[in-house]
């Protein structure tokens, strides 16, 4: 087996965030389901919009948010994903490029729109997502080069982009190919609704030995496993990933791994203004440990510090020099 | 004369900002004018587009701003400008339009996109601006109502938008129609490299008594006049201008109107993290006051608690609620 050419190669959601201010009974008007990502078509995406306040553009998508992180960390990363050729195509791939990561993925014409999400940030700083897929739901499994897959320590999908048909399948050549290649393969499970829907697909997955390394929040150990109490969870999954990770927010996050145990607590923040991309940048931050051979503990430390940076700003891209802030853990 | 159905109508560019992060050194490698504006064509705007590092995207545009400011504390307001029918001229109507500003200049099709306004933002807080003025340029003469002009108290025009020879002349149109009406015409002198181009004009309309609220910067007062000096630049102007309101940046600002003098401090802010549309959001205070027949020193007390507002963040659309944060001013 070579050594890999890039550290982390993802294959997610090719989307621009537009996100603005509401208040919590703007939510409710709406009928959206506070906290959680809803898909929403083109009629429904304009009516949402319309609806919007003055809102501003930052390029979002799950797995592209864990690679911007990933990259301003110092990893070398690729992304995988679809986007139209049009201004928020454009606006995707440039903040893609420019944080030095690499993106081939030809833009569709002709078809669908690139991908929109409108965030709804309420004042407690969570964040109502209604997503406009719109050509990321078009990435075909032809565009995946099983040779750019092998040639990556760590293959990182995104559970959100289980939901269209065209990427699941081209995940699942993508996880072929990575295991064929003994490469790793790390999946997020993204959302408690998108559990609701696929579940089944990530059990057998899972069951199947197929995912090295889990992420979740809390709510979505729960969705998965059935089980309430989140120590229950942790014991039902435990033996058949090798590397699980839970976010807890406020709580902190645990991992397991190999039998050992890790907590680490929530980094301090002065002012929460908008959870967007809090889970992707804890992601990057324990990733980054990971391809770099840190102890767990130091790897949920690492993604504690890339979490608390990302939530106290407008936004799931780093603001601030992510290598300066954890300098001082891995030293 | 009628009461006026709008506080203020503007006429000004339709442009949406890209900004990211950048450093001193990036600003002198790319042959930038630090904390100026500079007209590039789409090839130089590609070239800095491509040199800039992630980037969000924001709604601007100088009088825009002033007019988001406005509608925010209360004002009723219109706006006349012209976008492209593509993604970026929806997030600029998008963003007009959710602020409560009337804006029924239809989008061109088929010609220049929407402008756009690449800003290079420093970590003093200075920002550096490339527009590409796109569809802007083009906004006809003929796309001026003069019934709609007549209907607004205040008519406030961007200097920067008398560069392209087409809105020139719907600004010259605009302002022959507000003074038939009996209303006041505002101007804001934008940029020195403006007035270096275009300052015969701006001379010849301020003696000629069509300018009834100037706004300037203390930089831009010393081009227009000549004058390097502060108060002798106040005194060549004073007795041509009715109101004219000058702002020195953490000097506070200075007003004349009517032969009366007012002057406030900058209103202390925490950290300035981005300049881009102080002196919009100045302008936007000021005008606010004005329109509600305050007394000259609170127009300028208004005017920098926006301003300090609008530093605070990236961006030169607010982001705290200005209606709140006046409140202790004007009671």
């Amino acid at each position: 087996m070579t050594t890999p050419q890039f550290d982390v190669i993802a294959i997610g959601n090719a989307i621009v965030d537009v996100m603005a201010p509401a208040e919590d009974t703007q939510i409710a008007q709406l009928g959206l389901a506070k906290g959680g990502m809803t898909l929403v078509d083109a009629d429904r995406a304009a009516e949402l919009y319309a609806a919007m306040g003055p809102a501003r553009e930052i390029s979002g998508g799950s797995a592209a948010n864990t690679l911007a992180g990933l990259a301003a960390l110092g990893a070398k990363c690729g992304f995988i994903g679809q986007v139209a050729d049009d201004q928020f195509g454009q606006v995707f791939r440039h903040d893609i490029n420019a944080g030095g990561i690499a993106f081939d993925t030809p833009a569709s014409t002709g078809g669908a729109p690139t991908a929109q999400c409108l965030i709804f940030v309420t004042p407690d700083g969570q964040r109502t997502m209604n997503t406009f897929l719109g050509a990321s739901q078009y990435l075909p499994p032809e565009a995946l080069d099983d040779t750019l897959i092998a040639s990556a320590g760590v293959l990182y999908l995104e559970g959100y982009l289980w939901d269209p048909e065209e990427p699941r399948r081209a995940m699942r050549k993508a996880i072929a190919a990575a295991r064929a290649a003994g490469r790793k393969v790390a999946f997020t499970l993204s959302d408690s609704f998108v559990i609701a829907r696929h579940g089944d697909d990530f059990r057998t997955l899972i069951d199947a030995g197929e995912i090295d390394i889990l992420f979740a929040n809390e709510h979505e150990l729960a969705s998965l496993t059935g089980r309430e109490d989140f120590h229950e969870g942790i014991a039902a999954l435990e033996a058949k990933v090798p590397t699980l990770v839970v976010t807890r927010s406020e709580k902190g996050a645990h991992a397991v791994s190999g039998g050992e145990h890790a907590h680490v607590a929530a980094e301090p923040v002065a002012r929460v203004v908008d959870t967007t991309g809090a889970g992707d940048l804890f992601a990057a931050g324990f990733l980054f440990g990971h391809v770099r051979g840190l102890p767990l503990g130091e790897c949920l430390r690492l993604g504690a510090i890339c979490a608390a940076e990302i939530i106290s700003h407008y936004g799931a891209r780093p603001e601030a020099d992510l290598a300066d802030l954890i300098a001082p853990v891995i030293g």
